[in-house]
């Protein structure tokens, strides 16, 4: 040996032991689902994860295994982050939303041992645990749910609060979460120690989530989404605090925020929604929020906006379950301060540069880099320490033969860096042998008054291969006939992409995650013209 | 396999590949030790180090070869970081302040092949050239510097801009700079792909140096000190505009400050001082300064209040050549807001706060930790992925048993998690059983107007172990007396920490670092009482 540096393993559990040594009493703040607001801080999440990694240990867990949630965000929730991790083995978060099938694919799949839910999903639990033979311990998160369930408090008392965390390699999984796919079965990605740690610094920088100890993180965002967008670990290692509901009620979020000195936000773009009505009913301020992050699905230029004009920093997010999830985000570049206000508006709206730790490129049909002019569009792909290599159990890599992982976006790199999704590849429509974004025409259609939403799919066609076909929800007290649109688009689209029909609908079918699935507007379709 | 995320190696060539990619045209302005403006930017530098680690490697670069410099901060000492790391090597910053028998010392020791140096260190290549036969090639950085040396423009001019680098591990190592140690031959720590990666990390982090795309970071650190401070490697990964100067006169330091835009900069208190004076002649203002590390030794109160009063924040850091450097930094703390002028002042003049990364601990002479308590003070220990395990070509690592650094220094930790140092363990004096800090002591005497700089050694005392003395050099136009100096201390410091004796010397003896040769001080008394 030359010489050289230390050797540690970096394991998130040296992030909450970080946390618990440096910001003791840094505030996590949970309010309940029954109301009830609770202060704990990061040295009793310490003391808490360590009783709860002991327990584990006490029930015999092996390396890797799986404890299952189906919870909100809540101080048991981050608390299960960690002990899971520290027993050695992998907390798996689960999306209540799914179908029950799904559920029961995902629970049996990841083989989860224990399972911690919240009691305003007992009756999930009550339903379909006879079909999760793999579950040994079924654990309420709230004190009291009923049932013959015992609670998480319970489940954890008689574990050490100095218990020694398992240690291992930095490559060991820790977190599991699976993708609530539009097609075939969810799949699993199986974070490590490694990946969530420098997702973790990543996250904390500047240019990314920029928090620090002054910081207050109200993750909106409920933490079983992809990997809690690496919330429960950057927050952590900046030893800022954490404000956590089990509510997504506007009404109670907003008083969060304000009282209790919120700096930061994450969430997607519909609880923006959420929070400007009930900010417009009760005519309250922003607080102290001062940076907030969109993410999940594209933010509206309205609502960027809205809050810009507040002094709010807006930073537009890319990313998904396999990407821990940063891939892009809005910071704002070397030049902001000599741009325009609609210059900056515009850039917002894109989704973002590239931080230092991924990698991205768009490729056409046949594998060739594009170039970052702005107008290539293609195939999205990325890779870097936190992108997902294998799916959980797979038989094989999820990458191109030169190790990029597809991300099954459209999308263009503008010149200066700035990544800007197009469309989903599923979702693009190919007429003529040119491509139509749906994205895009629905964008534009979002924008004439009275539409409240809208979903362009691309339908078989025997000259143009697809022609674009146009879903409209009008909102509750507007009329539109399919020539108002028509004449709305005329000036604003390619002559070629107008719809060649549009229906107006009472509502869209969405996904788990509140995404259009354009898969049941597809097959609705051709059961009308095929039968079932 | 389970699955898992895809398997990177960290190399500091990402992080120039991040930058060359995603801040291609973010400035890097050097003012050359000629008076000549010369503007690059991240893409360029990319270019050329390329075209240097091709360079190296037509002539036969091995695994780990270390490629040496004498120089200042400019651009072809940032792309010589990149290049030989880039080559499979490393560089090895030699710092021009040390005697020639040292520098001779160290670059044979280092075994280094290819040895840059300024023009303005010609006369100490031309002096010891001949002492170092391991280097093959002496070439010059700046573009004429006379004699026959080679310049680095000519030097890399058939190398290859599009060369792949040369990969590996991220174990390897990349950078290498020997302690200036004020006991026996300085000793070489080897930096890691890895160790510099999660230090630059940890860099760009709010609570550390707070760099982004928007920053403009002049490293007045020359960036031969201890790993660059990181800056080399933190600015690429941040993509933030850089400013690097080969003068150090005040004069063009302040004009870079104002004319580039500077927002960010780091350097020893000596520095701020001399930029002080120069603001006093000239009456500018800060221009866009807004945050300034001190480092290298402590601040005094006097400039922290000076620059906290002209609203730029000071990050007070402690750290070490063998800790990459950082060990702490006064990061504001959560309570920040709530805190009195007085006391942000009593805070930032400690040493900080510990970031994400490593951990620190104060053990007593029997290695017992120590209590968090703000009193209890004794060794300081670290740790962390970018702290020192063994030194180059040593024979065994320099930690604890339990695998702790000993910084040699003595410090205590408040409640908060500040560290303070209170002394260096070989300048504590050991009176009566009782420690006696003489930084504190000279700390208190500078205070005394009149006194220009103060060094208090222990002497040894036949009953007390060791008693107090101090050197004390008067300001130009000051007359004291010991008396003075007494009368000035009385209420200040505790009775047993009088100076026995008070000696009035025309200067002090100092390292090549700038810090007070207390060895040379006891050398001195040793001769005048025992003889040569």
């Amino acid at each position: 040996m030359l010489g050289g540096m230390q050797s540690h393993e970096m394991r998130v559990t040296d992030i909450l032991d970080h946390a618990a040594r440096e910001a003791t009493t840094r505030e996590i703040v949970t309010y309940w689902a029954d109301g009830c607001l609770q202060r704990s801080n990061w040295g009793e999440v310490g003391s808490m994860a360590r009783q709860l990694a002991s327990k584990l240990t006490q029930i015999g867990w092996n390396k890797a295994d799986r404890v299952g949630t189906l919870a909100m965000n809540h101080l048991h929730h981050l608390v299960t982050y960690y002990g899971a991790a520290g027993a050695g083995g992998v907390v798996h978060t689960v999306n209540p939303r799914l179908s029950a099938e799904h559920i029961i694919y995902i629970v049996n799949h990841a083989e989860d041992r224990v399972f911690f839910f919240d009691a305003m999903f007992r009756p999930i639990i009550d339903a379909l645990k006879e079909h999760m033979p793999c579950v040994e311990h079924f654990v309420c998160f709230d004190s009291d749910c009923g049932g013959d369930y015992m609670s998480f408090a319970e489940f954890i008392a008689d574990g050490d609060a100095e218990f020694d965390w398992v240690t291992g390699s930095e490559r060991d999984p820790c977190g599991l979460c699976y993708t609530s796919g539009t097609t075939g079965n969810p799949k699993g990605v199986l974070y490590e120690h490694r990946s969530n740690v420098i997702h973790a610094m990543s996250l904390c920088m500047p240019d990314v989530f920029d928090i620090n100890a002054r910081s207050v993180m109200l993750p909106i965002v409920p933490i079983f989404h992809a990997n809690g967008w690496g919330a429960p670990y950057g927050c952590a290692m900046a030893g800022c605090g954490m404000v956590l509901s089990a509510s997504n009620d506007p009404k109670v979020l907003w008083k969060l925020i304000r009282e209790e000195g919120v700096t930061h936000s994450a969430g997607v773009p519909t609880v923006w929604l959420g929070l400007f009505g009930e900010m417009d009913a009760s005519g309250g301020d922003y607080g102290d929020l001062r940076y907030v992050v969109i993410g999940g699905s594209a933010a509206p230029r309205a609502m960027i906006e809205r809050l810009t004009q507040a002094g709010i920093e807006v930073g537009h997010a890319w990313g998904m379950t396999e990407t821990s999830p940063i891939g892009t985000i809005g910071a704002r570049p070397a030049n902001w301060d000599a741009m325009s206000y609609e210059e900056r508006i515009d850039l917002i709206q894109k989704q973002g540069r590239i931080p230092y730790g991924v990698q991205l490129r768009v490729v056409d049909e046949d594998g060739v880099v594009q170039p970052r002019d702005g107008k290539s569009s293609g195939h999205l792909q990325i890779k870097g320490v936190w992108i997902v290599q294998r799916y959980f159990k797979a038989e094989e890599d999820s990458l191109t033969d030169d190790g990029w992982f597809d991300t099954g976006d459209i999308a263009v790199i503008h010149p200066d860096g700035v990544m800007q999704i197009t469309d989903r590849d599923k979702d693009i429509i190919k007429s003529g042998g040119e491509w139509i974004s749906s994205i895009d025409l629905e964008n534009t259609v979002v924008g004439c008054p009275g539409v409240a939403e809208a979903a362009a799919i691309g339908v078989p066609h025997p000259k143009w291969d697809e022609r674009p076909m146009l879903f409209v929800v009008c909102k509750a007290d507007a009329t539109l006939t399919a020539d108002d649109i028509t004449s709305y688009l005329t000036d604003k689209i390619a002559k070629w992409w107008m719809p060649d029909e549009i229906r107006f609908v009472p509502e869209l079918p969405h996904t788990a995650t509140g995404k259009i699935l354009k898969r049941a507007l597809r097959e609705q379709l051709r059961v009308e013209r095929e039968g079932a």
